[in-house]
């Protein structure tokens, strides 16, 4: 058990210098009995300035070249991104039967089978804890936990950026695109911010969870995503009225058909915990048959939490555990069937614009019945220079396809005078 | 990895005929790639009606028998207590070389270091999720999630019967004694409740998480510990009036000094996590600098959550992971220096019965200020049949020894009619 370990890291943004000023203020970091050393370090630039100085650490220009290095015991891969450099080294570490050590969503959710088959057949761990809700251990409680159940569904605030946006427009009642350019300016949303305000990054994280808790490869292209760039102060305002707060949340639900993996804006009742998380916390739900459901909340993404999650998976390594890389060997994944959406069932939110005139509620609610949508709650407020009156609902439990052709029918009335906005109700 | 595991399993309770259940309904159980079958099983009584027929499996009269057979790889103890055929039991399986899992708190509480020693100097592993929290994972979450962090504090609700008592108790406006013994009724309570109601159940299970976080060995004699009988409906019902809501709290913290556990009554405000964990649920916070706070809940107990951890246990020994039972290897684990409380510093509420007479409230706040404590609010309510007036108050952080002193003199004012009764308000 007194080994030493030596990790070569590439990507030496906040995790990474994070990950070394822990290693350097741990140097008896032992989890396991091992000792952990950093013998390698890559990153795009050398000389950029950092919070930790690497000018005495082995010095690699190349990623690959430090993920095949005979210098490195472990390769911790941060530089991210689903393909390019990141994915190199990260196969040329397997392949020469390394363990991984991975931070890095997109690559793992885009293409985790073909990884899980290379470290597998190489022996070697292939972990990603810090891929999803940083300092939260949603992988290790997802993999390892609760293998004692049959997860039926999965779903959470994934990401901190969307997360601290909505909670910015409620609280300021500010727009979207006000509190966006703010959190650009203070660092909270990147320059590009398409990723996270477009639930892509979301839906990669959910995409991972779902493997792991369903035993099928990942399958991202299975997902379906919308981000929160539709989301306006107004819904957020008629959802408050209602009781609701908007968050955008990422659900996995495993049903016979199949498994439904999706991002969207969702209403939640303002006394569940999901709609309690404000700012930039990350918050799951898992719920099985067995166990019940467990909620767990914490910081999703930051220099210390991610970079102790990267800690913990070296803690794993040491251990020399063999386990599959998601639920089951990679050989023996289940296929993804994805079910169609269409027939999932749930209430919604719905809001459009009417001609402030006699009989156009009456219209409304005659079409909605017509087509076979219950209406639980209905709210009429004057809005100043909207260019008619808003109207807000919300349904009984209808199929999507229902409520789908529903909103069709709403839009096509005369009374009408923009699109109909729908948001899904959460289902607890 | 295709190896079979045969489990032996002492204790036939609801969380042993449970986990016979799983593995029964999971015949490919295998989720390191290795194979769970049952070869032996020991309770006290083979003829008991039980939800599982265990006619077909191998029975042993005697639990240590069981754990040394030959037939077996893996030793499951589901028995329960610190002492007696528990522990022999244990100590022959780890005597004999073989994995341990346990739901045991009580037994690693008291005994944890002793049995660490046997278990690493034997190269066995000793595992014990579901001595804590039944389906949360609370110790893999300390142990092995958080090795990347240095752990300050560990606080939450850790015994579904208190917790279920004391949401009756307000939410039906009835005294304790009368909700224990319905709660006795309905089999949500012991026929000898003391250790729930009595905080010792809680305070070994934060003892065994205390052990985890700050890598000492458990010392479960140096818990504070206090259980809720003292609750009176009427310390539920001030609370509340100051925007509080009382629950049974296990805390352990680290500080420079040492290290303190404690089990005691706490207020939480109505908008904290816990104060919003109701009935049976169980709920923790983990804090450490580097990942902040992270929070979790789900329920505590239960044939299905508890089953499950163990299931969770029974994989990770096919992983043939090599960890230290505790944060480090027994044999250097740190001395464990309990703080001394006087000097924790907390807020407070204070209840006491005063004579309806002038210049009592005045006496009381010179008493109070003279002895170095700051009131924050102030709460007198007329109370039927109480024999004088109810008089509330919260303090300002106070250090504990000066708390107790102002207790003191107040007991001794001529218009105070009963001892005070001091609650703690939970540091949030």
């Amino acid at each position: 058990m007194s080994r030493t370990w030596r990790l070569g890291v590439a990507g030496l943004g906040t995790v990474g210098t994070g990950l070394l000023t822990f290693l350097a203020e741990h140097p008896r970091f032992a989890p396991a009995g091992g000792q952990a050393v950093v013998t390698g370090v890559s990153a795009r630039s050398r000389t950029r300035p950092r919070a930790f100085d690497i000018s005495a650490l082995p010095w690699f220009d190349d990623p690959v070249a430090l993920a095949q290095s005979d210098e490195i015991d472990v390769f911790v891969e941060l530089i991210g991104g689903s393909d390019g450099p990141a994915k190199a080294a990260v196969e040329a570490a397997l392949n020469a039967g390394k363990p991984v050590i991975t931070a890095n969503k997109a690559l793992i959710a885009e293409h985790g089978r073909e990884l899980a088959e290379l470290a597998e057949s190489k022996g070697a761990p292939l972990l990603f804890e810090a891929a999803v809700m940083g300092g939260v251990p949603a992988v290790k409680m997802v993999r390892e936990a609760f293998v004692g159940d049959d997860i039926t569904s999965i779903s959470g605030i994934l990401n901190g950026t969307c997360n601290y946006i909505l909670t910015e427009m409620e609280s300021g009642g500010r727009a979207f695109a006000e509190v966006l350019a703010e959190a650009q300016r203070l660092g909270y949303a990147e320059a590009d911010p398409t990723m996270d305000v477009g639930g892509f990054d979301a839906a990669h994280k959910i995409t991972i969870l779902a493997a792991l808790a369903f035993g099928c490869a990942p399958n991202y292209a299975a997902a379906e995503i919308e981000g929160i760039e539709q989301v306006e102060l107004i819904d957020i305002q008629m959802a408050r009225d209602l009781g609701y707060r908007i968050k955008l949340v990422a659900s996995a639900e495993q049903a016979a058909e199949g498994v439904l993996v999706r991002v969207h804006p969702t209403l939640a009742p303002l006394s569940h915990p999901l709609a309690q998380a404000g700012g930039a916390l990350n918050a799951l739900f898992i719920e099985g048959p067995r166990v019940g459901r467990i909620f767990v909340q914490g910081p999703g993404a930051g220099a210390g939490p991610t970079a102790a999650a990267v800690a913990a998976d070296i803690a794993d390594v040491m251990t020399a555990a063999v386990r599959p890389v998601f639920q089951a060997p990679a050989g023996s994944l289940k296929p993804f069937d994805p079910i169609n959406p269409s027939k999932m069932m749930g209430r919604a939110y719905l809001r459009f614009l009417v001609k402030d005139e006699p009989g156009v509620i009456a219209a409304v609610s005659e079409t909605l019945a017509e087509a076979g949508v219950s209406i639980e709650s209905f709210l009429q407020k004057p809005v100043e220079n909207a260019g008619g009156v808003p109207i807000v609902l919300t349904t009984h439990a209808t199929a999507e396809s229902v409520l789908a052709a529903a909103v069709e029918r709403i839009a096509g009335l005369p009374a009408v005078l923009d699109k109909p906005r729908l948001l899904r109700i959460a289902r607890i």
